[in-house]
């Protein structure tokens, strides 16, 4: 292996170093000067390692090592510096810092095709919503104006915020590009426990999950809960409860495939002796096949209908909806076959949480390489990895890139 | 009637006028300084009438028209002035100034027994608690010392906040008394629809439904919504929705008259996309029969023993426990045929809200009259009773009381 794991950590040092959150995570929160610092060190690197470093409108950072057959097209690896109020010390940063370690070893001799290091604005979604933004609008999901009209959490406005810490560049969009990128690479941290739990090295990541986001509101009437009848009630928690149970049960009717998860509820008045008169509720469905998220969502929406007979008034409404993402079979395989030629203990995963990635498999053939989570602890300044398993997994990243980089017509 | 409708209303628009609350209601929470200009307004009034006005050392105010006939018992009438902090007009008021009119009324022509109207501390336990605090040290059930240490919401301690009032007197409590009241009746709005829906007038309380109230916390692990298999969660809100499920189902398999509310949930860290780590929730049941409540509470205790399977630690806690009261016969009957004389709709009823009476129904023969809440509003400055219903039950009020007052051995 060329790319250097010392530097690999040191450079997660530093980032972690800008902002740390105890025990070993860190808080760079899109477009605050906490990401511009972050952003600042990766084109510093980047361009004492010889790279060439561009900024698109969304901010999306771009460091291009140039091929030797500049009219091939690049090969591109990468993934995010923000990170969430509570990041861990890898989730983002790592498939970053990786991507410049291979690129960093590849220019001492570099190969036909120009390998693209990119960190991706706003992928976490805590500051700016949706997730992946930068992703998004670089393959034209999203228009560059909406975008930029976005307000935070903290009322600041995306494009201004841009502009404010110096990364509202000038390069094209990556959907505007003359050359789409022959192959997207994204490591990551599974930020699940499946690898870790099987003691297994690497995850060959086949594709996402589809994601349904839903939120329900039931609105009945506060009333004293010991002087109220049942027949007279217009009970929003029970309403609530009954919703909330049904959906985290449906996973016995569609399969353990199926996760469902209420992550918020939230009762007013919230006394313990008063009727509720409002819940709210999330739901958070997800599965690999879009035939059965799709079911599932619907069984969801059948349940909303049932609880119809409580007289509360009921509104729903979807906060997210995305189809499953099926990675390019050949890359995947590319992952595999580097994995066994490493003699690393590995296997195909599906990835539950959204990545860059998805984004970029609009328009290039591309997948993911997971490294184990342990415990599977995530979005917890706790998070964490070997470090044997991080080397391993830089050792991958780097045969996979240094092979589409070598991949000729 | 001698007691007059018009100056109870008066009274009700001057006690409101303290501290207003829009549309119609009040807040005089427990020992403030709103609590004290209530009291004030109710010793100048009680005074102005002839009564003698009386503290004992946890507040409890005592306004007495002496009888003829001193050796007997006294007849004992009132509620409380303290209100929730989106207090209604009557809730507690009127059960005072309805008293305080009928001893107005009797003072002209005195009769044998005294009659003693009753201003209790603390009823709402909105700020101290427990509710009912100042009839439950009046009869025993609560030491004074106890009580005085209790610390309220916003940290001030109770002995401290009624010497700060003035209202830490020196007559004896109520247990102390040379001689135990012959009967306590109380007047109050039913804070239930039940009347209402009914288009009941007059509602003769024939006791108080038992109390177990229980919060339940589960801990888990927040993990990752989209990454974490369900065999590896340790979903604290699932667990929390199957116990609420369970609870707000009981009824189906105890009957309509066991009431069970679920009225606080929540979930931490209440992300949509994170599963819970921790969830809270309380679960308030009520019943009139004290074999079913104990029944219903074994069957909520089963239901959280059936949740430790779900990986979550599990810690749940009595918040509190009363047994049912049963008010005494004799006096409800006066109240039945006191509405039948005056050609009042009426009807028997369990009060499903805890009561002073409650408290005083351990040391004498009580019974409570209710009026009808319109649409069952309670706990709430929208909370109303027609004027008519209002002045009917004064009357009837007011002959229970002479009844009582003129019943010699």
């Amino acid at each position: 292996m060329k790319a250097d794991p010392r530097t690999l950590q040191d450079r997660l040092d530093a980032l972690v170093a800008i902002n740390p959150v105890p025990p070993s995570g860190a808080c760079r929160m899109a477009l605050t000067e906490d990401d511009r610092a972050g952003r600042d060190l990766f084109a510093e690197w980047a361009e004492a390692a010889g790279l060439t470093v561009t900024v698109d409108a969304i901010g999306n950072m771009m460091a291009t090592l140039s091929g030797t057959c500049p009219d091939l097209e690049p090969v591109m690896s990468g993934s995010h510096l923000d990170t969430v109020a509570t990041g861990g010390r890898f989730d983002g940063a790592l498939g970053v810092v990786a991507a410049l370690g291979v690129a960093e070893a590849l220019a001492h001799e570099p190969p036909p095709r120009s390998l693209v290091v990119a960190n991706f604005t706003n992928e976490e979604g805590a500051r700016f919503a949706p997730d992946m933004l930068g992703s998004l609008v670089a393959v034209g999901g999203m228009s560059l104006d909406a975008a930029r009209e976005v307000a935070a959490t903290d009322g600041a406005v995306l494009g201004a915020s841009l502009e404010a810490i110096g990364y509202a560049g000038a390069a094209p969009l990556l959907k505007d590009w003359a050359r789409r990128p022959h192959a997207f690479v994204e490591l990551h941290v599974e930020q699940g426990p499946v690898l870790d739990e099987a003691g297994i090295g690497i995850g060959a990541v086949t594709g996402v999950q589809g994601i349904a986001w839903r939120e329900i509101t039931f609105e009945g009437e506060a009333n004293h809960a010991g002087a109220t009848p049942h027949r007279l009630r217009r009970d929003a928690g029970r309403a609530a409860l009954q919703i909330g149970q049904a959906a985290t049960a449906l996973p016995e009717r569609f399969g353990d495939d199926l996760l469902a998860t209420v992550g918020s509820l939230t009762l007013e008045p919230g006394l313990i002796n008063v009727i509720p008169a409002k819940a709210t509720l999330t739901v958070d469905l997800r599965h690999p096949d879009k035939a059965t998220l799709d079911a599932a969502d619907e069984a969801l929406t059948e349940a909303i209908e049932a609880t119809f007979g409580t007289g509360c008034a009921c509104t729903h409404r979807s906060l997210a909806r995305f189809d499953p993402v099926v990675f390019d079979e050949r890359v995947v395989a590319r992952i595999e076959a580097a994995a066994k030629a490493r003699g690393l203990s590995h296997r195909r995963i599906i990835s539950g949480a959204g990545h860059d990635a998805q984004m970029l498999a609009r328009i290039a053939p591309a997948a993911m390489i997971f490294a184990p989570s342990i415990g599977g602890i995530s979005h917890n300044p706790a998070e964490t990895t070997n470090e044997a398993d991080i080397t391993a997994a830089l050792g991958v990243l780097e045969d996979v890139l240094t092979g589409l980089c070598h991949e000729v017509p």
